[in-house]
């Protein structure tokens, strides 16, 4: 048997850990899932069930193939020694993400991203981003964030923290107030914020999901989910007016209640936006990051990836 | 006498035309600017002004020379048929603007740019944005709006219509609402604005430069500065937030008074961004379009760029 190089992708997110195997076009020859339990068992134990994951899922699909390249994709922003902007997961900030990667799989050149780059470009390869130039990728998941494409890249920002719109001021009041001392945009427009909001505003425990299924027929519900839309209408709007994408992709577990986004994001942005750009749900809504990270690792690898590879 | 090729540079502006003429490599051999007079003398006798000032300019300082390229600059988004967004200007939009220039310059290569972009590029080429990536241009003059450069160029967006950040919205409640039926963030945050709103406020006519200076010592323009500068700040330190740029660099007529608006913007940029950028006024601050529409024109002439052209 010949010994096939693979890759493997990682991504770190809130709630789960995915983890998948490729060949060195991306394609996908298998994943799988763990919960991040970061609360209960702490970022390092996260970090290293993942890793284990990852060696399980090597072991079983491709046992006796050499491991050419990882990508790994997180929450915040990845450094060798820490992971910058991921506040809402305790202990992350302080993990030595880049060099627990490396430790996990000696010898094999690492490739890091923020899961929202990562997923744009996935998008942009293999996805709805793709050819877009300008464009925008919109994750609405746990957390809020974008990502910019252009002239085939997307752009990373001179830190690597660009797109991270969950810090954005609400209004002029909130000028020259630290994100400790306001209300940022990612604690009113985000999964967790209307989760939050939601279940202390209807009186039980809600998810999400369960706002918009809610918002159908109750006027209590309704009204938070307009409310949600509105004030992300009002920050994508004014991110194309600043940018001119051709499109907008959004992919992150609301996609789910798109039927509930989607009119009031076209409404918004047909109004304000001189050249209104197209607007759709991503390719890889839920997967993105993971296919991206796929994507690093194969970049990591050194190889040059078919553009087919996930047609 | 060997006839050494010339380019052109023209850049209408809200007040003013101003024309450029230098050599291949950037360098400029003579200037002039003439008042744009559109409101009394209507568009098509501006632009054709501007053309003949550029003649009588080249038979001054090229006069035996052939003309090799011409760049053009203006307010709102040209196109050969018309100019978007360019309502304030009466008549512009309607301007076969591409047209009228290539009939001024029968034969000649033309180039034609909004007036930010091109300033973005004057400062990308050659001054206070040299080597960012990603980086932002602020336009402070009569009107509003920003440039963004990434990866060595600027981006233009997909119809051309990037940056143009004088439309966004200022609040949630602006959202559904066309530009026409609400207060776009040009009408408050621009040159024009704090003239008009200060004049109406401090009960004489007064010009934007006028209510910087009268900050300094009365309490009811400092009130207008502070008001304009918070708005101002709000919209900058977002726009930071998403590009995660490394330098901002603000040119336009308002960067006269620039101690007066660097501290606020300093701040706010501090306060709220998470890796806060530079900050900074361009190189050249009042003529940038100018000289962009300069490199456009030596970019029409299919030259090479010296990048010490202006050193």
């Amino acid at each position: 048997m010949v010994s096939t190089p693979v890759v493997l992708g990682l991504d770190f997110g809130g709630t789960k850990i995915a983890v998948a195997v490729g060949d060195l076009s991306g394609r996908r020859l298998g994943a799988t899932t763990i919960d991040s339990r970061v609360e209960s068992g702490g970022a390092a134990e996260a970090m290293a069930r993942g890793i284990a994951a990852a060696h399980g899922l090597l072991a079983e699909v491709a046992p006796d193939q050499q491991l050419a390249g990882v990508g790994a994709a997180t929450l915040g922003i990845p450094y060798d020694d820490r992971v910058e902007l991921a506040p809402t997961f305790p202990g992350w900030g302080e993990l030595p993400f880049g060099r627990l990667i490396r430790d996990g799989f000696p010898g094999v050149p690492v490739r890091l991203a923020t899961d929202v780059k990562a997923a744009a470009e996935a998008e942009l390869r293999w996805g709805a981003l793709a050819g877009s130039d300008p464009g925008l990728y919109l994750n609405l998941g746990t957390g809020l964030a974008i990502a910019i494409v252009a002239g085939g890249t997307v752009i990373t920002g001179a830190h690597g923290a660009s797109g991270e719109i969950g810090y954005n001021l609400r209004s002029p009041a909130d000028v020259y107030v630290g994100p400790d001392e306001r209300t940022i945009l990612e604690h009113v427009v985000s999964g967790q914020a209307l989760e939050t909001t939601g279940s202390a505003r209807l009186g039980r425990p809600v998810t999400a999901a369960d706002v918009f299924t809610m918002a159908r027929t109750q006027l209590d519900a309704a009204v938070l989910t307009d409310e949600f839309v509105r004030e992300l209408a009002a920050h994508l709007a004014n991110l194309a007016i600043a940018i001119d994408p051709d499109r907008i992709v959004v992919g992150g577990g609301l996609v789910r209640s798109w039927d509930q986004l989607e009119p009031g994001l076209r409404r918004a942005l047909d109004a304000a936006v001189p050249f209104p750009p197209e607007l759709s749900v991503a390719r890889f809504p839920s997967d993105a990051p993971l296919i991206g990270a796929l994507a690093l690792g194969v970049e990591a690898a050194g190889a040059v990836l078919g553009a087919e590879a996930f047609a």
